[in-house]
């Protein structure tokens, strides 16, 4: 007999007919009451065992975690909490799990705990919902951009081109690092590698979407990428999914609608589709919220600050304007920022972001029009800035509790303007010729942004590591599994 | 004046109003009728300029790859081969294109130059639509699985593991090469790299996509994936993407159901969505095959050929069926076969697979039971068969024309039989201890397989080199741009 899925037999319309689950048995109450779960849902089924005609050595394996297959009939149920329930008439145990031993006990364990086991966490009911949330936001990545004629392009992983600037790269090597091959010079020569040059994993797979946005105009990536940044906090990971959409003819404040039309539609598409999922994670949120003092906790539950990002314009400021406010501000003049913000040009850290966010505006913030010395060479000059107070049409969105989750810009069209600025900053023209090339033929105004998928996670799950939003996370000292 | 998609212009409902188009120019003709393309479609739109009024060293820079924005009257157009034209009233050269550099002339290049040009090939009609279809392909994969509750998994890219035995693996580091870091026998030390140990690319996410099948029940990872092996072949790439399914309680049947199911889907989702892309590609192929002799041609269309596969059943043959066959088969009488066929257990090649494919049965064939000892540790190894006749409930899926599209197996759920594999080919049972976890506590039967998606593709567009259906392949000594 085929089996049905927990998820389809809590939403049947009808009763009285015979069926087969197959699943975990979560908990096993009064050798009778087993709550089972199969993944399709967070909820559970509760199955009543004959315990009276079942051997007691086949109800002794029943615990946390065995694997069982249970056939009998879908009835309503009596017992307060569900509303079907089967009554057992056949059991077969699958698989067994030894309760002694079984890492996943059916009570609170601590999220470290739980990293370290994460090739079984994924069987507690938070970490179920999360990565059924992270799939169905996935979903919503692609459905947005496909629906909407974007073109979705697998930029490399691998590759030769490291003059992006985005942070430190993992090297990548078929090269026994115990004999090198070296040339006559003693230089490792790395024509013996794999792909005859010195290669790494990709920080970005911008500058190759820029080529395929200027021939198929709305393109978007869904990559992993890579940073080798010893940063051991709660919202970096050295391997994590980027999603980059890059628009031929787009200008920045298209593209600042892109960002926000396209978070939103996400955001929507998962609070429509994981309603069971958001509920229980908003429950485990004001759990923990409890052990803070009243200060610290958040004003709005989880699916209120959803609510929030979907019903209110993301308020738009410049940097310039940034700046004056965080001048002004409070924690500025008190000295309580760790970085004081004294003039124009500062880069923004993460508390100026976070006030920014979390104490001033109160909503999700789009910076724009950064100065130019610190940000990125491709990003496009404005026009007719006072010297010394160049300004690149740059844009971040800063999310409240997250901080950056969107960097972007318009790109520098202008071949000359783009050549003088890698000069400058001493970047191998010859290496990124074929970037060059969209400049040299057909250039034309371009925009793209770089949402970093697991913060997305992040917000909607209301989880605050980062750690806890992938599956197997990838952090300095840990590539387990 | 915000710009229209030539794709909806051409498929526009009215005509006789103003619209603006952004894009690239294709061809030139006569000083007057610029065909454009946005990427939106493979059709160019016809766009008549007034050359009279238009100011003659504008006209000049109108070349094939000018990037332009063209405002005018969309009307139905009085030359042959198109429904639709604008005729322009105002014309802006938004990128000019030198005509004596640029690369993408409007004549036939050959597939080695424009894979030596990969970020402007996406410029000519047959990269253009190839890309198209590899991103609809996409959406199905992931519209397929997620339909029917499936959790989408993103598996680790770097991975500490490395006794998949999948296939030689690249190494990662974040160590300097010239001043590798040394314990006090000399050795590397790998506690000094960036995770503290050895790290590889992945080859598979499956084990760790099972690992999270005996939780959520149904689960496919779609990502990238490495083999570092030297093969310079039109059939293998060293970084490829790969979808690969785990679903609990599915034993073989089920497996070979659920792929022959998801591929007819997918290439069903393609022929609907992009008619116009494939029906230019099989033109494409028409062509190429002309240049063969008469023998060699396809019997069928590139739409032939996919309808072919959605409106038969998969052959389904166990692999001791398939030995007699190719035992008594003409090449192997006649000693064509460069590994004869002798006896039972000899591995299948590629001249082996086709034969059965494309001469035996002419259609795609699943070859499932095949001998242990030529398989992966982790197949589920069957019941009552012979000594020295042990099988395994693998399966591959054979197409023709691409040979193994699909591989996969029944797990072997039984811990057991699985750490006595283990042992005897000499896997470290301490590095793999969380996926023998899988087996500790509630063990199920469970399947999956996995299914290079650039062969799909390869496939779908009927390519015949695999470097032309991703963006910018990776191949021994090729890891430009």
């Amino acid at each position: 007999m085929k089996h049905s899925k927990v998820k389809d037999l809590l939403n049947s319309t009808k009763t009285n007919y015979e069926v087969t689950v197959k699943g975990w048995v979560r908990t096993f109450r009064n050798n009778q009451f087993i709550a089972l779960n199969d993944g399709s849902t967070i909820h559970n089924l509760q199955c009543v065992v004959d315990f009276e005609n079942t051997p007691e050595e086949t109800l002794k394996r029943i615990n946390t975690g065995t694997a069982v297959a249970l056939t009998g009939n879908l009835v309503e149920s009596q017992g307060a909490g569900q509303k079907y329930e089967i009554q057992v008439t056949q059991l077969e145990i699958l698989g067994d799990c030894d309760a002694e031993k079984f890492p996943m006990q059916p009570k609170k364990h601590s999220l470290e705990f739980l990293r370290e086991n994460a090739h079984l966490r994924v069987r507690t009911n938070a970490f179920g919902a999360i990565m059924r949330v992270r799939s169905v936001l996935a979903h919503a990545v692609h459905t947005y951009f496909q629906e909407r004629g974007f073109v979705y392009v697998n930029t490399p992983i691998i590759t030769g081109a490291d003059a992006e600037g985005a942070g430190e790269m993992f090297q990548v090597t078929s090269m026994p690092l115990d004999s090198l091959p070296k040339t006559e010079d003693g230089q490792i020569n790395y024509k013996e590698d794999f792909f005859g040059k010195h290669t790494n994993l990709t920080v970005s797979g911008q500058l190759e979407a820029e080529t395929y946005a200027m021939a198929l105009g709305q393109v978007y990536t869904f990559g992993p990428t890579f940073r080798a940044e010893n940063s051991n906090t709660s919202r970096h990971l050295a391997e994590f999914w980027m999603i980059e959409p890059e628009v031929a003819f787009n200008d920045l404040t298209d593209n600042m609608d892109l960002a926000e039309d396209f978070i939103k539609f996400v955001i929507q598409y998962a609070v429509e589709r994981c309603a069971d999922d958001l509920k229980f994670l908003e429950g485990r949120l004001l759990d923990e919220e409890k052990q803070k003092p009243q200060a610290e906790r958040s004003e709005m539950t989880l699916l209120e600050k959803l609510n929030f990002v979907l019903n209110n314009d993301f308020k738009r400021v410049s940097y310039t304007e940034a700046i004056a406010i965080l001048r002004e501000s409070t924690p500025n003049k008190k000295k309580k920022f760790q970085y004081l913000i004294e003039e124009w040009g500062a880069d923004l850290q993460s508390e100026h972001e976070r006030y920014l966010v979390e104490k001033h505006f109160k909503c999700p913030v789009i910076l724009f029009d950064y100065p130019a010395k610190i940000k990125a060479f491709y990003m496009r000059l404005n026009d007719n800035t006072e010297p010394g107070k160049e300004t690149v049409r740059a844009m971040d969105i800063l999310f409240p509790g997250i901080g950056e989750i969107v960097g972007g810009s318009q790109r520098e069209e202008r071949y000359d303007v783009l050549i003088e600025k890698m000069k400058a900053i001493g970047i191998d023209e010859e290496e990124l010729w074929w970037y060059l090339d969209t400049r040299r033929f057909g250039s034309a105004v371009h925009s793209g942004f770089g949402l970093g998928f697991e913060r997305l996670v992040l917000f909607v799950t209301g989880m605050t590591n980062i750690r806890d939003v992938i599956p197997f996370p990838r952090t300095p000292q840990n590539a387990e599994f």
